[in-house]
């Protein structure tokens, strides 16, 4: 099942797609299950959990006409609101190509070969040994056809495409075997950064700050696909349009560590939250950094991932 | 005005302080001013701001006896429930001793005196230009009083004496001189860290992670005092006690920048929010790391901090 949220009159509404048309309003069954409080109806649907799907997955089947509404002309917001977010970065191409980049536009081409050859350019040694992560901002959310909004204090505004995992049921100290049956879903992440900011970040030993925290840096979407919807999460192929135009092509087979793992280490010791969003990491090629090319008001970009569709939205200046 | 929050059979309530025995219990004010729907008593009197104040003011004047409540005894909880954490580093001592005992640990005193001469214990250059920070994780916060559960995966765990911002009036690219206006008010923040976990992190350009993300890893309270109550939030001499025996003095004067500089440099392009916790740090000699000393199971853990209080947590094992 693919779920959305859209706006109306009415509030905000939850959508499930009935095909590449159409989607089925499921916010009054949502509050026929009595699942909680009224508020975000994700969240409901969220916590629902297997009632939820089943009674979603029957409506689907015999959608009445009057719940059936065409998804053309929907105002989309995010399909939920995280309620935490983490980043991991587990694709060693864009990792090196990132930083050989980066040294490239900041001391010539010459530096970063020498860069490439002593391994600078190559992730730190405890990257190969378990998956790192840094965490986001769930605060600065975004939907599609939102407008990313480039800070004032960047030049070099860059998007990356990404796979993201959404946790439904919690959970702490996950084994690989079982961690799985803890997502709910999964949803496109693009993961905006500000890289003249963030390289500085990456090498103060605090992590990325300023490079990625700023309002409309994190967008989702358009849709939040149950589990079953994406059975194997490293068969996926990526695309990158700007302005109409294809710049790159990547696929989640490239990751290093599985969605498995990544769920392990984030829980070692820490409890995974309902409506936690984990971003998987940039694949390789998913962002301009790579290609020495960065965002400017006015462009239009287009993620696309696999069956989870396509993510669109133009930047504007501050 | 020292708020906290405390558990009864009724639910959840949000007390006032009245002296140094009593509270004067402000759930039902909060109910009539009827600033939300029923939920996180202290989120709500946040969020009624100016009007809430001015009427627990009043009601703290003319306490009725029914209201009185005797703090002795009260399951008190964290004063609120940060929707958002983040942890600024700004003590130059603390930065310099930690790397130093760090290093020292690992690889011996002479390779401690040679980092020092080096100038590899002192921060990175960009800590110089502006204030550093690094994102927490606000589903881990417990209040005075809970256990502190080491994670099974370090040997290191470690306390750190803070000073903490509690954001009130959403606001964006604040300036200097009205930053303040923002902030509801100050508490005090044990950040807990597993320090051999910790060390690696910092060097893998990511950040803190599972150095500082397990469950029961921000420890706030006792006390959400008002910003009226802190006129200078660089005047609070703190004290660190383990197991009954005084360890370690420190001042938020060591600040190198201020509350004011923290608030602007993190609301950048981002919107700071409605119940946000901002850390500034830990203060110099505010750590067992920079004494080469980690808590054990069984071990209470006493932090004070000028008028905001004495947090008070016993360590246990996973």
């Amino acid at each position: 099942m693919f779920l959305c949220r859209y706006e109306t009159e009415d509030g905000v509404r939850l959508g499930a797609r009935l095909d590449g048309d159409r989607v089925v309003d499921l916010t009054s069954m949502i509050e026929e299950l009595g699942v909680g409080a009224p508020g975000d109806p994700a969240a409901e649907f969220i916590r629902a959990g297997q009632a939820a799907l089943d009674a979603a997955s029957e409506l689907l089947t015999r959608a009445p006409e009057e719940l059936v509404v065409p998804l053309e002309g929907l105002r989309l917001l995010p399909p939920f609101r995280p309620v935490k977010v983490r980043n991991f970065s587990v694709y060693e191409g864009h990792i090196r190509n990132a930083v050989r980049a980066a040294i490239e536009l900041r001391a010539g081409r010459v530096a970063a070969d020498l860069a490439d050859r002593l391994g600078i350019a190559r992730p730190p040694r405890a990257w190969y040994r378990r998956p790192l992560y840094y965490k986001g901002n769930h605060a600065s959310v975004i939907g599609p056809d939102a407008e990313i909004v480039r800070p004032s204090y960047t030049e070099q505004l860059d998007y990356e495409l990404e796979l993201a995992v959404v946790i439904g049921r919690p959970g702490r100290d996950l084994d690989a075997a079982t961690a799985l049956d803890h997502v709910f879903g999964y949803t496109l992440l693009n993961d905006v950064s500000a890289r003249d900011v963030l390289t500085g970040e990456l090498l103060s030993r605090m992590g990325p700050a300023k490079g990625k925290d700023f309002d409309t840096g994190n967008v989702i979407g358009p849709w939040l696909a149950t589990r079953d919807e994406v059975p194997d999460p490293r068969a996926l192929n990526g695309e990158v349009r700007v302005n109409g135009r294809r710049r790159a092509t990547c696929t989640t087979s490239d990751m290093r560590y599985s969605v498995e793992q990544m769920l392990v280490e984030a829980s070692r010791g820490e409890t995974l939250v309902q409506g936690e969003l984990i971003g998987t990491g940039c694949c390789t090629w998913g962002s301009g950094l790579e290609l020495k090319t960065f965002l400017q008001p006015g462009d239009l970009v287009e993620l696309s991932l696999g069956r989870l569709g396509t993510l669109r939205n133009r930047v504007a200046a501050t």
